[in-house]
């Protein structure tokens, strides 16, 4: 099989080190023949891995960003962060079609800034995209790429989320919901409330109105709008729980000698609600695609990212 | 035995009507024989009750505030709103130790700012009481009372926070969290990069730092300060994820033939996750207890309100 296209992985800043990521790689070009990566990071570190030599570029760029860093400084005072290079690597090579990385999200958001944006949009976004209670799938944007976001901002989000529904899920005219405090139009902040009425009233948006943080796996809305301090507590709060209600129930098998039965059930709730393994955010608002891996993703969720990409790429939709 | 101490309860204003309320007050005398009741709200409905009388006070206060009213209006223009009336008659009567109400928060906020305010505290914040994984619990303060906060008032929360917990749950040196989108201390918007250093240097507060949505049911910290609408996101957002994974294994039960098991297991979780009746959340910083139940309350989650009552009154801990 012919190879079709690369996808470009940032190999450092995650918890786990390069060498998750690269065992990731490992993965993606076992299963995927039409995929070649281009990996970016510690030319050493990425050799030591020993993946097929002609389905890989390796890109010098040892230097990393913590979470302690201000990205946009460390723009112009490292000029070796891989990100940065995984980024400029992807908008320049036109057989890339995106981008993985699972590094600081603030990085990644600078490295897109400055050469992967969509000329379209003024920001982008990172989605995640979660599952419901009625086996579909909501898009939450933003998830924590623009903190402090304003209102204009806010209906940018919308649009962003309406066009992703409809080319990958093929959805008409997604129902854009608002996160709130309330379902009333009179409940939320200063900013929701400013927001309201302009989503309202926005053409091309199908605005269904104000979502509490208790209805966003409810389905009630394909696009979910939100501050991305907001957005980040949905979702970061959603995995917390699931994990923590999938834990209890092992416990509870192990305490009543039902260890069997609670393992089946525990793992049937993970393949739908553990996002540790589902894996990425995407950036919208970007000319290509850009995935967000989480910090402590380990190889699998690599290739699930992967997955994703070689998705789109055979229309299908984002977790097919 | 002789009645020791009075409860009011508002009647009106909640989801299922005074009906399914009035009905809580029945379960509640039947079980606490040391509490009577003040019923506020229409009269000939309390009284079609059939309450036994020598027990109850009824107060005539049959008007209503929707969640579309504006509450501080409403105050001055609607004299008769029941919460309002139920929290003036909570801080006449010597004998009442606390208000339980399931209608508009912020009307139950304006009763308290107007009747209840402890000296002491510059604003009531609504707190939770959520269960973590450590079979312990976290005080989630504020989980919407004060929308849009400011960080001295955060630091307020945090004061309100840490008394509650050593109050009621004698924990000597309550560790406090920051709710925040990463756990470095860089990571906020900017309310919580302002409050940040302000909780650090405050006196009286154990700071732990920031702690991320997905930590909420970790128990990392013993009280977690977040602004009122994150904090809403977080505690409704835990509700909603632990409802539908407790829905999905009934699902699963049903569809794989293992329907027992599966009601034993969701029964097991809901013990502690189903925030619906468990109850009700605390406004901190008021002279009386005050207990804001959910507006879909029935009647068992009256009843285990005022059973927190009774535990505090009985120096137990909250959810004992």
């Amino acid at each position: 099989m012919e190879n079709k296209y690369n996808v470009v992985i940032d190999t450092l800043g995650s918890d786990k080190g390069p060498e998750a990521i690269l065992e990731g790689a490992r993965l993606v070009l076992d299963e995927f023949k039409e995929v070649n990566l281009t990996l970016v990071g510690d030319e050493n570190v990425i050799k030591a891995a020993n993946l097929p030599s002609e389905r890989i570029k390796i890109i010098h760029s040892p230097e990393t960003i913590t979470n302690y860093d201000n990205p946009l400084e460390a723009f112009y005072k490292k000029p070796n962060v891989s990100v940065f290079k995984a980024c400029e690597e992807c908008a320049k090579d036109e057989k890339a079609i995106g981008i993985i990385a699972a590094g600081n999200t603030g990085a990644l958001l600078v490295g897109v800034l400055r050469y992967l944006l969509n000329e379209k949009r003024t920001r982008p976004a990172l989605a995640a995209i979660i599952p419901n209670i009625q086996r579909g799938y909501t898009c939450l944007v933003d998830t924590g790429a623009s903190i402090d976001a304003g209102p204009t901002q806010l209906v940018e989000f919308a649009h962003l989320g309406t066009d992703f529904m409809k080319k990958l899920y093929k959805i008409e005219n997604p129902r854009v919901g608002l996160l709130s405090n309330g379902s009333e139009p009179t409940k939320g902040n200063h900013l929701v409330k400013e927001t309201y009425p302009l989503l309202a009233k926005e053409e091309g948006i199908n605005f269904v109105g104000n979502i509490e943080g208790s209805r966003a796996l409810a389905g009630d809305c394909d696009v979910l709008v939100a501050e991305g301090f907001a957005g980040n507590q949905v979702l970061k709060n959603t995995e917390g729980t699931a994990i923590t209600l999938i834990t209890e129930i092992m416990k509870f098998g192990k305490k009543s000698g039902n260890e069997d039965m609670c393992k089946m059930i525990a793992g049937y709730l993970m393949k739908t609600y553990d996002f540790e393994s589902l894996g990425a955010g995407i950036m919208l608002g970007a000319k290509k695609y850009v995935l967000k891996c989480r910090g402590s993703s380990g190889p699998v969720a690599i290739k699930n990212a992967v997955k994703i990409l070689v998705n789109i790429m055979n229309d299908k939709t984002f977790y097919e």
